[in-house]
């Protein structure tokens, strides 16, 4: 069951290892792209701070890890019955504050939820072995889905396309493949050549860090940008589609993604260039009517004032700074789920794909 | 003569000190906002370096710092007649390489090499100081335009606007007081109040460190941005007014500026804000038809790899790092020069402005 570490292996940035007793393996992308270490994390409190710190980040992955934190959270409970029920309530409220945005968060951990309680008549060993199981099964269908959405979308990018996308939607993100870069594997894999511009991302540099660093360690040609230069790509027809992943999508259509999404594709509507937003279903909220209802989450004003440990402003301005951003379903050309593309992108298509 | 490096004096970034023997005494801006350093440039090899690593920036800055450094590069030569234009010729040249774009180095070479020439019959000693009283007077009526600027723009920012801008076009950009920031700085003077939202300005970050750092000098009210996040604050209606300066202006009012300004123009247009471009008469070039005739500076790709000391992308990837781009002139509500605002930008209206 050890995950093996080496360059050639699919990346899996997040996997448990050994059994009830094992561990959460996981990449810790702050390191990236200078050192690829895995963190083995095994206790819950060390989960909660890999996703606050943004060890593991990206909307599927987040699930993952919460499942799995979760069960880290109770193996070692000494509670039975409804105490232990408690206990599972408990870690989950402890893991769900951690990220407002991520949609795939609350899923999983209502999925670990549902679980517990159904198996609540079953003896605690039981219960927390098919825990254990049901954040296995969440990887897996995660790593599924993701491969399913790389086949429905590979075939939108064709030889010899440029295709630019924000922040890292790949297998850093997910449990494996990506969402955004399934596409560009999957067409990869294909034979197919294109070449990828990454905006490098700020604040946190996820483009340039993650997915310059997966994509090149799969041979795909790519190019790293700062945020400010994707119009200039656009404007020089260096580029004929965009793909992001998002965060949370509401039941009209409406994005969240990384801060810096809506720029791009206000940026790709005025250049006739079309923007998809390729994420599984379990990245979908229905009950949000529209993007106004997403959270969106605002971290620390450092992230931009202090890069790399280096102070980059005075201390005694102001900054804004929002995590993600909405980008209105107007503006987005296609949904790529594991389900297939929903296109145009309307409150009826979604309901009907998702049924 | 001594400038005065106090935080309540004008901002001086560049300024001869002393007679002929004297230096340029200058800011390095590498190391703002951290330190407020002065450089005595002594030697014009000092000045060259200065220009290349942007310690000192901004098209008209660059202006006069070439200016002075051709008094640096000729007034220990002991040529005299021919042989002494020769030498201003030489000094000329090498200053000319440093930086392609910016159209007032041109300007201000162009101008000290037709004033050495109409002086060759005097003798060496005279011709230097000639040369260097033209310095001043360059950068004296660097200081007049940048003042005339603010006044001639600054009734376009009213109470409790919010104000965009890109990069750093202020007084550390110019001899003093700015050319897009003048406009803040002169409705600031007469107690206007209103909110300058600074984009950081990847890769360097001019934004937030220099322009954060002169606004809030002057008690100016400063939020820093990321760059990818100009679209949600003009999204969210924060923004009523986007300002920013120019490295060169072609005869159709096409300008290039700091790479990102096209993507600001872009999604300004795109919200309904108005964005104008402020520079002195001598950041045009009438002897550019459009703006795909402006030289655009390539830098090294390691300003977006290797941010702050440490490498934030991997090695084996591509980069694309142009200095500027160019907004097209229908994306420039007006050009605000020290002889007035040119609205609508056309050829002819900038033709008269400038005649």
């Amino acid at each position: 069951m050890a995950q093996v570490h080496d360059a050639s292996a699919v990346l899996r940035p997040i996997d448990w290892v050994g059994g009830i007793d094992g561990y959460v393996d996981l990449i810790d992308q702050t390191l990236l792209p200078g050192e690829c270490k895995f963190i083995e994390c095994r206790s819950v409190e060390v989960i909660h701070d890999a996703i606050c710190r943004l060890a593991v980040r990206g909307a599927p992955a987040i699930g993952v890890a919460a499942a799995m934190g979760l069960v880290l959270g109770v193996r070692d409970s000494e509670a039975e019955g409804e105490a232990f029920q408690r206990e599972v309530e408990r870690v989950c409220t402890y893991l769900s504050e951690t990220r407002p945005t991520a949609k795939n968060l609350f899923w999983a951990l209502g999925r670990m939820r549902a679980k517990a309680t159904s198996l609540a008549q079953r003896p605690v060993d039981e219960i927390k072995t098919m825990l254990l199981e049901e954040a296995r099964a969440i990887r897996d269908e995660d790593a599924a889905m993701c491969r399913a959405i790389g086949e429905a979308g590979q075939s939108l990018i064709t030889e010899g396309d440029g295709v630019l996308t924000h922040c890292n939607a790949g297998a850093l993100a997910t449990s494996e493949y990506g969402t955004a870069l399934a596409l560009m594997y999957a067409a990869h894999e294909r034979g197919r050549r294109f070449r990828v511009y990454a905006d490098e991302t700020r604040p946190l540099l996820q483009g340039s860090r993650l997915t310059a660093w997966e994509l090149s360690r799969e041979g795909i040609d790519i190019t790293v940008i700062c945020d400010s230069m994707a119009a200039l790509v656009m404007r020089d027809s260096l580029v004929q589609l965009v793909i992001t992943g998002a965060d949370c999508i509401a039941a009209n259509g409406d994005a969240a993604n990384k801060v810096g999404t809506y720029s791009v594709a206000v940026l790709a509507k005025a250049h006739n260039v079309p923007f998809y937003v390729a994420a599984p279903s379990t990245t979908f909220d229905l009950a949000l009517s529209c993007g106004a209802e997403i959270p969106i989450e605002e971290r620390s004003s450092d992230e931009i004032r202090v890069g790399f440990g280096i102070p980059t402003a005075p201390e005694n301005v102001g900054f804004f700074s929002p995590a993600f951003d909405v980008t209105p379903a107007e503006l987005v050309t296609g949904l790529i789920t594991e389900r297939g593309i929903i296109q145009p992108v309307t409150r009826d298509r979604i309901a009907e794909a998702l049924s």
